[in-house]
């Protein structure tokens, strides 16, 4: 398959590693990041750096692809607002980055109104995707994606599995938002599963020996195991980590898209509202629990140990 | 390896599969089943059955490994009532049965006073195990699971994976347990989120394409995964599926475990609850909510359609 060339705008973990994996596939990749430092080390990875969003542009022969791999909502328009004057009619954008669907929606509408191509990559494989491949979900025309297959083979796992176009416009994006809520919930019955063997002291259970002996023929294999099993390798305790859960936007979006749609969806809502709960200190819902409690059944109330 | 012998005790789809893959490792098993198409069809398949419970004693030397394999509860504590009288001093029963943890613990301690060993292994694999080997989860003294180790080499998908002790007496069937739950939660994040998928028909989504995506290189990739991917491939629409979900009693008992610890585990909860929910028709406490909704704000109620 012949080499295709490529502009990569965000040369993060992700952008990186991408250019690094089309790099390694024979791809000509010319790339750019707002951040000095970011270039600096994509350049020491070999990758091929500009300094501006026009001179990537000018690196290109038309049809260009330009491939954005930065953060989601402003980032991602405040590039396109550089980018559209520059580009000429039937280049192609490719948004490989976590944006809300309905702002992929907005986009490729307002990129076609200028003749321009638009296609949302909903990109999973985190870290690890330099080495065993990017899954990509891919929303828009399908001859537009099948001008880009280069492309996507070399990203993939391997050239004829995982990756496809999964609908229009905005589709790769909405795959991808479901794809993170389905992995809140995986996450958070994993966690509970060990959370109650952990509080299980009296049968000198061994975690890890579970974990790992789950990794082969259980129903529950799955990556997220390999992963809790190689954390319980190094430390059963989990001593050193901060009982504090973060979240990036696509479980909430994946709520919200499920109340609009009618669709009931506990196990998803209820993995979002943990790790909320998580960042929590002292919830004041607690609070007035134990309050009532105290003045219904004159229950007594712990007092806050760190009020002044 | 040399092989070893073991009597096996109920050959339902687990125990004749089981059977077959050990006697396909080179041991000797002599079954029996209580029902006798089962035991026909375990011979058709080439497994040495024998007529009762105390043949299957006789037919194999001291020091006996004895395996287990049939419904939790009863027909344990029935086939190990036949068995006791028969076995001698070092004998091994495996139970590899969904068994409760405490019946196991409790039954340990029963042999253990007639100098009889017992080893708890909880089983996963399901239909695959014959092909792709059982995960074991064993619980009891490490001398005796030492002892059988041929055969849970031959059982598990290789030698040296997915087989281990886990603790002592009872911490089979409780890993075995806690996998169940978890499988819970991990099915219902999944089902929940290829429920939004196919709700959401503006987008052209194409459900087969976004699993098989998923399976390679994404965060959720699974054997779950596989299984839902293998359906959607046949039937996106699963109209001759009834939405009706039944439960095998493992998910209770995580439930029940994780409140007697103080484990808050809200969605393996909510994942058993939902099958409760799928098995409902016109719930008395949606018709609550209705009435309770006239009667303050006067919404209008709909009627029971099938009311005579």
């Amino acid at each position: 398959m012949g080499g295709m060339e490529l502009g990569m705008i965000g040369l993060g973990k992700m952008g990186a590693n991408m250019s690094e994996r089309l790099l390694r596939g024979g791809h000509r990749v010319v790339g750019w990041a707002r951040d000095i430092d970011t270039v600096v080390a994509a350049r020491q990875r070999g990758i091929d750096t500009v300094d501006s969003v026009a001179a990537v542009v000018s690196a290109l022969r038309a049809p260009r692809a330009i491939w954005l791999m930065v953060p989601a909502g402003k980032p991602v328009d405040d590039n396109l607002a550089i980018l559209l004057p520059l580009l000429s009619r039937g280049d192609v954008v490719i948004d490989g980055g976590n944006s809300n669907y309905k702002d992929s929606q907005r986009r490729a509408q307002q990129l076609a109104e200028r003749g321009l191509h638009c296609l949302d990559v909903g990109t999973s494989g985190g870290i690890w995707g330099l080495q065993e491949g990017y899954s990509l979900m891919i929303g828009g025309d399908a001859t537009v994606v099948d001008r880009l297959r280069p492309l996507f083979e070399t990203l993939a796992p391997a050239p004829d599995r995982g990756w496809g176009r999964v609908g229009a416009a905005g589709a790769g994006h909405f795959a991808k938002m479901i794809h993170n809520g389905i992995e809140y919930g995986m996450m958070q019955a994993f966690a509970e599963g060990f959370a109650i063997l952990e509080k299980k002291t009296s049968l000198g259970l061994d975690l890890a020996q579970i974990a790992e002996v789950w990794q082969h023929g259980s129903v529950i294999r799955s990556w997220l195991l390999d992963l809790c099993a190689g954390a319980l390798r190094e430390d059963t305790s989990l001593g050193d980590v901060a009982a504090y859960v973060g979240d990036s936007g696509e479980g909430r979006w994946t709520v919200q898209e499920a109340i609009d749609l009618d669709v009931s969806a506990p196990v998803i809502t209820e993995s979002l509202l943990r790790r909320l709960r998580s960042r929590e200190e002292a919830p004041y819902a607690d609070k007035m629990l134990a309050v009532m409690r105290r003045a219904f059944g004159g229950h007594s109330i712990k007092s806050q140990p760190n009020h002044a």
